[in-house]
């Protein structure tokens, strides 16, 4: 099997892209990780990149009018890479609708919640403040909507006493370093079907 | 220690109804179900309270010219009963800023899902449209809104591939009838400290 090209764009320590990196060098997930973008330049997640041999790419936002602008300029990395797949993997960036319509179906996010429940920036600290008693991740296609479209793997985790932000946050990672490589692999096999809103896996004959 | 002294009210089957008597009878619950109240004539909860010699009253919704009526009709049973715990079991009408204020503090209801996620009355068609990877359900103190108040116990299910409202329904269902009685027994032993909206259990010392 031809393995899979994929872009990642992040905005920070790049844990997520790690744990793709690393199921991709293990051989459990047939793809490769063919560049790395950061709207952030001192994004950590560049650097992983780096001692990857992954080409890593800051593209400034501040050096472009707008944000369809800015990932015209993504796009072009990308397409030149000819990458297959695109991960956000903790970018902190809405992606206008043009770059979802062009990735259309193979746009992927992560996001640190059970959605629709705690979408946005802050999730944990939101998840602590409801008082939820169950948080955990959810992997899902991008849409024109913030930290919507059909999910393909969601994770539950158990909110304790005493968390903060950052032990819940971590232990919610763990979770996502599983989701985001496996729901990539279902992706790199050619098992995912979408219909409307609905994700299913199409079994191995 | 003394036995609580709860209410139930209901508009259906009332099957949580039946694993709260359960619960009671096994002696796992100090508590005790004084009174069941339904919305509707023909709910089967009726039959369960009567079966195992509890007050059952069908309090008619249309005879009452408001809401605050017909809570008034429900207020004096509870309170004629002495009951200090008022559960909302598959009760589906909406209660009052009056009612909620009068019960504050004593006052629970289980939502078949993992709330905020799917309030209303259709939580389970409501995941599968969605496409959500995970449901549950929760218990939760009443507060002015629907489905709202702060959270006691959560439960996570996972959602299936060909998963109908029946099937989710039914797994949920088996959730609900441990976490009901298992929050009603940290209410009934006087460990659920409420903050805001959130909700710790005392360790008993």
């Amino acid at each position: 099997m031809k393995k899979l090209s994929i872009a990642v764009m992040i905005s920070g320590s790049g844990s997520n892209l790690q744990s793709i990196i690393d199921a991709c060098n293990a051989g459990s997930l047939p793809a490769a990780v063919k560049l790395v973008i950061s709207d952030r330049k001192d994004a950590f997640g560049l650097e992983r990149a780096k001692k990857n041999g992954i080409p890593a790419e800051f593209i400034d936002p501040s050096h472009f009018g707008g944000r369809e602008e800015h990932e015209t300029a993504c796009a072009a990395s990308i397409d030149r890479e000819e990458c297959k797949l695109i991960c956000l993997a903790g970018y902190m960036r809405l992606v206008t609708g043009w770059f979802v319509g062009k990735y259309s179906g193979r746009l992927l996010n992560i996001h640190p919640s059970l959605l629709p429940s705690f979408p946005g920036a802050h999730a944990h600290r939101d998840v602590l403040a409801y008082g939820a008693k169950v948080s955990g991740c959810t992997v899902h296609f991008v849409d024109e909507n913030m930290d919507s479209g059909p999910v393909i793997i969601q994770s539950a985790v158990k909110v304790l006493e005493g968390d903060t932000e950052e032990t819940l946050g971590k232990r919610v990672l763990e979770q996502e370093h599983k989701a985001y490589p496996e729901a990539i692999k279902l992706f790199a096999e050619g098992r995912l079907i979408v219909k409307g809103r609905k994700v299913t896996v199409d079994t191995i004959i």
